[in-house]
């Protein structure tokens, strides 16, 4: 193999091609390495603790629900496929087969779990007896893999990283209730801490989970109109546990089949805070899951720059005891203006500068990576300063993510007002549906975007079908979607 | 699948059948499941615990050293192994092949890595240029597979977890030092955090990882005198640099090949925590890694049970406060006594009971799970005399671990020696080696041992070798082996 040597050497502006702006702004960034194995990444450091701080998050808020971690094997035997019908029919096409191992013919072959529903399913008819072991509430943290034909970085890659969630109840009502506090922490944590705004709702018959009843998701809106599902839960009723005999006796000592439920979020958030915070000096992290938050570098001429490294070093202590995640550059064969541009496409929300003058006034100088705005704040306050530019700027970046998702959003009567939405303005739209596939299907044919999803919370209920005008029965979501 | 129904009813005794006895505690404390799949074990919630907490511990000690972690692909193309001979001869026997993805054949077959040493090395040629880029500080957490024929839950399974240390340096001199680092990280984590004492030395050639130049490891002895690597970290020298050409021009701007390491210890570790403090009654778990340190339980008639599980409540919540992490048990449907039993086999190294008469001293009784020693402590001084019980425990448990360990340890001058050793007294054996592998092959044809390891400090030189009596090299520690 070559050496890597084409570097990137100026980012695609969004609006010319923003396929290229995405992949020019990882490479610059360091994201990621196409690995040799098709549709299979690297995540490098700098990508992989941004899914360290989502895990960390994640994972209190599930342990804090009563959720606890469990690890299930990676192979899943093929006869567990042939159990769930819908869900086989699901995932057949993107399955890697083990064939051999060990230097012998298998003599069953080995799925290389695309997700660990059915194995999970099988533990749990062994572990489950009684109503006294339910609910169960488990979740992985693992790797999955689906073959896919078409991949992007971090957005759709044959393998990734997740967290899947799989509960089992007494009853649907238990069931449903994990279903949708799982959606809800999802919610809460997608907007609060990585500043994206999430439209909730259900899934149609036709995008719903292979094998659940229902399905649920929240689903983001990109820079480019486009959609991305951030998570989803999903209700199985009693799908599963027919298939694998997940039983238990009730309190009237009645066997009685368990209810569960699903829910998962995946490494291709790493691309969503790309694509819905990035522009075109780069990458853009919120404050509360950039690993670093804020990045000191001193400036001034060589004979004053012990003084200033110092001073530097010193409040970077100070930073720190405040709970900020800041790191220095002192590097003295780059250019203060190397470091700006560098660390402003690394998308590190707060740049600290400090010079000879700076010292004199016992000033530094805040600068915003969002807004471009300098604060000249006293070194005696600067903890305090930087922690409210951050929480400033976490703020903020909700916002402006929200205002511009308003502004792509158009409510549609029929066919043709959805297709210039979805031509001219990138966009998503909200339409009536009478509920047919068939209707869905032609907005898909006619349009290229899909049902997202049916939101509970629609900005307006619409009265008729966007295809075939009889009532609606619901309002849904259409988008264009990755 | 039939319903799991075979409970164990009790722990076959260590000292009647020392593999029954691991077998019945790790399904009596409930820390796994068989799966499916050959091999390969789930870890269920009690004992992924364990393993949370070893991560949490060692990522700290491994970032504080400057290490980040990074993603890597589970897939490893065949053509990558056959970079670097000594690693495909030691791999390849143990390899599980996925030959079909997606509905067709691949063109090339694709291993499950058994370690990512190749890919790794693969992309560490892409990133390196200079001698700037050096050192590079990677680690990953990942599941790794090995076909193993003979397998043992958390000892030897064909899917395990890991992390493992990937590093380049500019020299041998710089490598050395990182191989040495985490050796001592290694050391000071399993003796001192999971009370573990081991033995540091190097590894006979015939032991070493392949591909490697040294290898150093810390072995430790289980509680049937038999030995268990609890951690391995590898001088690579410039093999796998020349086979994956990593190349960095130096401060002369010269190309150099770079010097790389690795290092690893996997979830064997849990297994090795229970035969190390596991006795007759069950797992021992050292305080600092248990996941519930006390176990609170309320005790008396019903009539003052609101009572003292009211108080009860009010202490778990001071012990949090303090940091200890404590779990209640109040379930009325269960006796104290039934209580007692099941969490000393669970090995949770404090229980605190309080009863009414308790109540009225304003007292609780403290039981040490490993001594079986109870105190009765004013319930003002709760979260100090807890956490005094459990550092005392701490430090015993390493105490008597290692009073084990110097109790089953002989010194020998001749084979027949070694012999008597193993079969009679579970030990592990000093002796002297000339060097060649031939009197090491005779050891283990002999005696069943293998060489552990050369330790850094052994409690004595040996002179001549245990087999041809020629002037020793090297003072080996000889042990049969898990």
């Amino acid at each position: 193999m070559a050496k890597e040597k084409q570097f990137v050497k100026e980012i695609t502006p969004q609006s010319e091609d923003f396929s290229r702006w995405y992949l020019d702004v990882i490479k610059k960034a360091d994201l990621m390495s196409y690995s040799p194995v098709r549709g299979c990444i690297v995540f490098k450091p700098d990508s992989y603790e941004i899914w360290e701080n989502i895990q960390r998050e994640l994972d209190r808020r599930f342990k804090e629900t009563g959720h606890r971690n469990a690890y299930f094997p990676l192979f899943i035997p093929e006869s567990y496929f042939q159990k769930e019908k819908e869900h086989v029919e699901g995932f057949n096409p993107e399955l890697p087969w083990v064939t051999e191992a060990g230097g012998e013919k298998l003599e069953e072959r080995l799925a290389i779990r695309p997700t660990s529903e059915t194995m999970i399913c099988q533990m749990y008819s062994e572990w489950i007896q009684s109503y006294r072991d339910l609910p169960m509430l488990i979740n992985q943290w693992a790797n999955v893999v689906r073959w896919e034909k078409r991949t992007m970085p971090f957005l759709r890659t044959s393998e990734f990283l997740w967290q899947e969630g799989h509960t089992a109840h007494e009853d649907e009502a238990d069931a449903r209730r994990e279903t949708m506090q799982m959606l809800g922490i999802y919610k809460d944590f997608v907007e609060n801490f990585l500043a994206i705004p999430v439209i909730v709702g259900q899934k149609t018959p036709s995008e719903k989970f292979a094998g659940a009843v229902d399905t649920y998701s929240i689903e983001a809106m990109m820079k480019d109109g486009k959609a991305l599902q951030a998570g989803t839960s999903h209700y199985m009723g009693t799908n599963f546990a027919k298939a694998f005999e997940i039983k238990y006796l009730d309190r009237e000592n009645v066997l009685q089949y368990a209810h569960t439920t699903s829910w998962g979020v995946t490494t291709r958030l790493i691309g969503a805070l790309i694509m819905v915070h990035g522009d075109d000096r780069g990458l853009a992290l919120p404050p509360k899951i950039a690993p670093t938050q804020a990045i000191m570098i001193p400036i001034g001429p060589p004979k004053s720059r012990d003084l200033v490294v110092g001073r530097v070093r010193e409040l970077e202590e100070v930073l720190k005891q405040a709970g900020i995640r800041v790191r220095v550059d002192d590097d003295p064969n780059q250019s203060p203006g190397w470091k700006f541009n560098e660390y402003e496409l690394r998308g590190i929300p707060v740049r600290i500068e400090l010079g000879p003058r700076d010292m004199e006034n016992g000033q530094a100088v805040l600068v915003s990576r969002i807004t471009g705005e300098k604060r000249i704040v006293a070194q005696e306050r600067l903890a305090e300063e930087v922690r409210q530019l951050l929480d400033e700027t976490q703020t903020l970046m909700l916002e402006r993510a929200k205002q511009f998702r308003d502004e792509h959003f158009g409510s549609v009567d029929d066919l043709k007002e959805m297709q210039e939405l979805m031509e001219n303005k990138r966009a998503f739209a909200l339409a009536g549906w009478c509920g047919s596939d068939a209707c869905e299907a032609q907005v898909r044919e006619e349009t290229g975007a899909t049902s997202r999803n049916i939101p509970f919370e629609p900005a307006e209920r619409k009265t008729h079908c966007c295809v075939c005008h009889e009532p609606a029965k619901h309002t849904v979501v259409y988008g264009r979607a990755y």
